[in-house]
């Protein structure tokens, strides 16, 4: 049980997206990876209203392309077809068609309408896909239909990823028991506005299509858009949401009284998820979680907190437990706003080592101690407005490079 | 002796900052750092004009202001005195005194007046200047001042460089011969726009004012601003040169006839200063060569170079000599840019990987070849205009985390 503000959420023990009502999902190994699980199928009982946003990268992959027109052209949304281990992308027309084709055979053996199924890949750029494979594997998983294994789907969309990543939570909304699940996977090529990264949520709850899609946009610019891991952003990523309504409370949008529940209870899995991409990212040790105080817009806000953890100076300096202040300032300083070095504030951990604009007395070591944990913390407060923003990443280490100096070898 | 364009220039054996007439310098320990250099001065026998870029981060070290309120001050310059092991940056009231005193001291001891002095230092931003080391070094150095060394300057410039990083070139104008020195350092904090860079170029060619500072802001656009070690921009950087026109050529500027030969020269002393900065990255053991030709405008061609050069995934790639072309694909979609992918061609040393837009048949050994050579290239055409950009990097490594995880220490 965790408490967000007044609100009361219940972690389920084990939770997916297969948690809540109606949604089934699993995945298997077909034979993209060497070993691993590669491909995962999401699917609902009844028809989920669907939102998703997509990446910012100039080119996006086939699987987008198709996701897209799926949503653009059925308003509702019955299941997911992921693989990874190759990311479909920069493969051209043949990439456009092995998309297509995915979402047909799984319409096929699923009996939904190719327009209900959604397609997502991730993986290398820039290869052919197995489709003997792939369609070998949607078949095999339409047998698996009701073995409902919502950790093995979690598992078939990881690539570099070192651990799965599952959630499920419960909040009571019209008196009625509301789930929401979630999945996510990260590791490389993590950064703000949608890396490579897929994360999907499933929610038994009743919600109008316009406010679904409000309601990701936002949150996604508060949880998945504010992790960094490298600083490259993907051409595959998304964030999708469907919601089937079978917990049969009242239909939910802005206007509606619980509503803020509704929203700080999908808030929460957003975040979750979003830190758990974070703090699994390529090589990292240690989960960084920067909050920017005091700024003079939210964009400030924002865009000061993703540069210092975006910096690479930042990044190592944590890794090497090295209280080295002086590259946070620099940071800021990066960020392009003018900001008043007179009167700023950084804290690392518990310690405030700049105080309006002067170094603190303080141990060194006490700075080193903070940074030595699982979680570090780095606070500024500008002082020079209301805003806020918090930003999460991962420290650089040598397995960052070792993981990428031979990623397809 | 190379050939630019039609131009020939003459490269001086062991040339520096010291090679034009009447220019000295020479470089000592004074305790800043552990055992090397730390502190070096330039000084030319009679006023040089003068011109300066300055760090686009928000905060400027102390030092960058009291070198802009001599150039404000004075039209000529003539002398510079720098630190390294320390950037007296974010050192609040007391760190502008320490530069102002450095000014001062150096002024006084070598007899020109303090607004004829400028002042750099480069080093770990937040701490305290060592001033009574500074000030006994300032006086070492003026005993030194017939000892000219120009090599000595360079190393005293130097923090987590390799190498230390020296150059001087003549050509001839209206008859006479103009030599062009400079130095540079680098190594961290060395991104487009200004970098933890110092270069520092001097001529005893005589040139116009206004057009000195024209072509150095023209010239800096085109290479130090396309560098990139890590993304991260520092507080101290500036690039200098210093005129004294004691070669007595006609004056130069724009309508000058041989105008072009100069701006050639100049322009070939900075892209070579800014290549060895870049190869000298911290725990680089290639540079990287960045092109993207066929861009629709000038800034689109400058900011795909960049993107390539500064993603942290291509960068692992070319250490680990991976020729995993996907990623130049999502640097190029991470630029923000439209591009049309089915016209793309793109090559990595002299293998044509892409050609519009097409996987070429290759084999990836040829690729491999290519990546593992000291120099590595990497061309984009983009199909889209006629426009183009040269970017320069380094690859990341384990050693660049292993300096910057304990910098400091």
């Amino acid at each position: 049980m965790v408490h967000v503000n007044e609100m009361q959420l219940n972690i389920i023990e084990g939770g997916s997206v297969a948690s809540p009502k109606g949604f089934q999902a699993t995945g298997i190994h077909c034979g993209i990876r060497r070993k691993k699980k590669d491909l995962g199928i999401l699917f609902t009982e009844t028809p989920a209203v669907t939102a998703a946003v997509y990446t910012t990268n100039t080119f996006q992959a086939a699987p987008l392309e198709v996701t897209k027109e799926s949503l653009a052209t059925s308003s509702v949304q019955r299941a997911l077809i992921v693989n990874s281990g190759n990311a479909n992308a920069f493969t051209g027309e043949q990439g456009l068609k092995d998309a297509y084709k995915m979402r047909e055979v799984t319409a096929g053996y699923f009996n939904f309408l190719p327009a209900e199924v959604m397609v997502a890949s991730t993986g290398v750029i820039g290869e052919k896909m197995p489709m003997d494979n792939i369609l070998d594997g949607i078949k095999q998983l339409s047998y698996l239909a009701n073995k409902n294994d919502g950790l093995a789907f979690s598992e078939a969309i990881l690539t570099t990823d070192t651990v799965s990543k599952s959630l499920a939570v419960e909040l009571i909304i019209d008196g009625k028991r509301i789930t929401i699940g979630g999945t996510a996977k990260g590791s490389g090529m993590i950064h703000p506005n949608m890396a490579t990264m897929l994360a999907f949520i499933t929610t038994d709850a009743k919600v109008e299509d316009a406010a679904l899609q409000r309601l990701l946009r936002q949150v996604t610019d508060q949880t998945f858009n504010m992790i960094t891991v490298d600083g490259d952003t993907s051409t595959n990523d998304m964030v999708i949401v469907m919601a089937n309504g079978l917990a049969e409370n009242e239909s939910l949008d802005e206007k509606h009284p619980e509503w803020l529940a509704f929203y700080q209870g999908f808030q929460y899995m957003a975040k979750e998820l979003a830190k758990m991409i974070a703090k699994d990212g390529e090589g990292a040790t240690k989960l960084i979680t920067v909050t920017a105080d005091g700024a003079g817009s939210p964009e400030m806000a924002r865009t000061i907190a993703k540069e210092i953890i975006g910096s690479n100076l930042v990044k190592t300096a944590v890794f090497g437990a090295d209280g080295n202040w002086g590259r946070i300032v620099m940071a800021i300083g990066n960020s392009g706003y003018q900001v008043d070095g007179k009167v700023l504030d950084i804290s690392i951990g518990n310690v405030n080592v700049i105080n309006q604009g002067e170094q603190t007395i303080y141990e060194e070591e006490m700075v080193t101690e903070s940074l030595q944990g699982e979680e570090v913390k780095i606070h500024v407060d500008l002082h020079l407005g209301k805003e806020s923003a918090t930003a999460w990443g991962c420290d650089l280490t040598y397995d960052y490079v070792k993981i990428n100096a031979a990623y397809r070898t």
